[in-house]
């Protein structure tokens, strides 16, 4: 009954990405995201009964997606740190549909105190995955031993979440090759020789 | 004629942002942006026909600001480079309210071709600040000579797109003076010795 319960909260989640993909987060409503997933709206709002309550969901769903790709790499003895950082930029489709759900909804941030939350929680992840990257023990020791970590750490972020950024815009001016090289020259001076 | 009616649609982007601010993007519609304005629907319609040209209009505008604010520099003989680069973080609420408009929209990007503009138009922006601040005549021969620019150019823009981003999420991971300490450390090190 439970897992029945998640499941269809997870594919309402998945209307809501389809909606925002195709039409743009405006055009979420709890009308467009029944139609897109097979219900009548009535029964959608027997399990999200706002479109805040979804949007919430919707993102929650693309950090715990997202979360789960990025906490393999901490369990591995040792991890490769570009390919961990790497789940963090929209370099296929499915991160490039994460990245624009995340966005929209980042977007919609600042409006109430759901939405603001949904916005520090974007921030707040990047900088754990860093955190959690630079600070792995199969990681750490190969660094720099004199790094400051509390000031690589937002920098390392900030970095990431611009090459992202800009990568999701599609311009000739950040291919992805390029952001790589960027990401990559950048772990290569917290390396220690 | 022509100024009354530039007036008009500056007007009512300025009503588009408010309502962006107060209530997201997706509350944008041509009633609530004609009732922010005072206006009927019908009026509003005689000068943007659609949502998406107002949306359009709005982010040209924020464009147009912003250019206007980072041109100052540009025509100075010594320009200051962080005072510069510092026009495109949302330091103050001016600019996070052009930045809340901006995201806004860029979020849109990728429904249609118009929106996929926007975005491109927004990651183009911050480049092109960056280019026109590096190269300056003023700033150059203060660079190390060896600077390749077609990389440095892209990796500061990636920078302040990413600390841009964090800002406005308004974490404790990300103060401003933190990001105006990472920026000026990385524009430090571009410096001649």
């Amino acid at each position: 009954m439970l897992i029945d319960h998640d499941q269809r909260r997870a594919e309402l989640a998945a209307a809501v990405w389809k909606v925002i993909q195709r039409k743009g987060v405006t055009a979420v409503s709890l009308r467009a995201v029944a139609a897109e997933a097979g219900l009548s709206t009535g029964s959608l709002r027997h399990v999200f009964p706002a479109k805040a309550d979804l949007l919430a969901f919707s993102m929650q769903l693309v950090h715990q997606r997202f979360s789960a790709r990025a906490e393999k790499h901490n369990t591995e003895q040792n991890p490769d740190l570009m390919a961990w950082l790497c789940e963090l930029l929209p370099l296929d489709d499915e991160r490039r549909l994460e990245m624009d759900v995340n966005l929209a909804l980042f977007a919609e941030g600042g409006t109430s105190p759901q939405a603001l939350h949904m916005r520090e929680s974007t921030a707040t992840g990047v900088h754990e995955v860093c955190r959690h990257a630079l600070r792995h023990p199969g990681i750490r020791p190969h660094l720099r031993s004199d790094l400051d970590l509390s000031w690589e750490i937002p920098r390392l972020a900030a970095l990431i979440d611009g090459l992202a950024f800009q990568l999701q815009a599609r311009t000739a001016l950040l291919p992805p090759d390029l952001a790589v090289r960027i990401l990559r020259d950048h772990t290569d001076a917290l390396r220690a020789n």
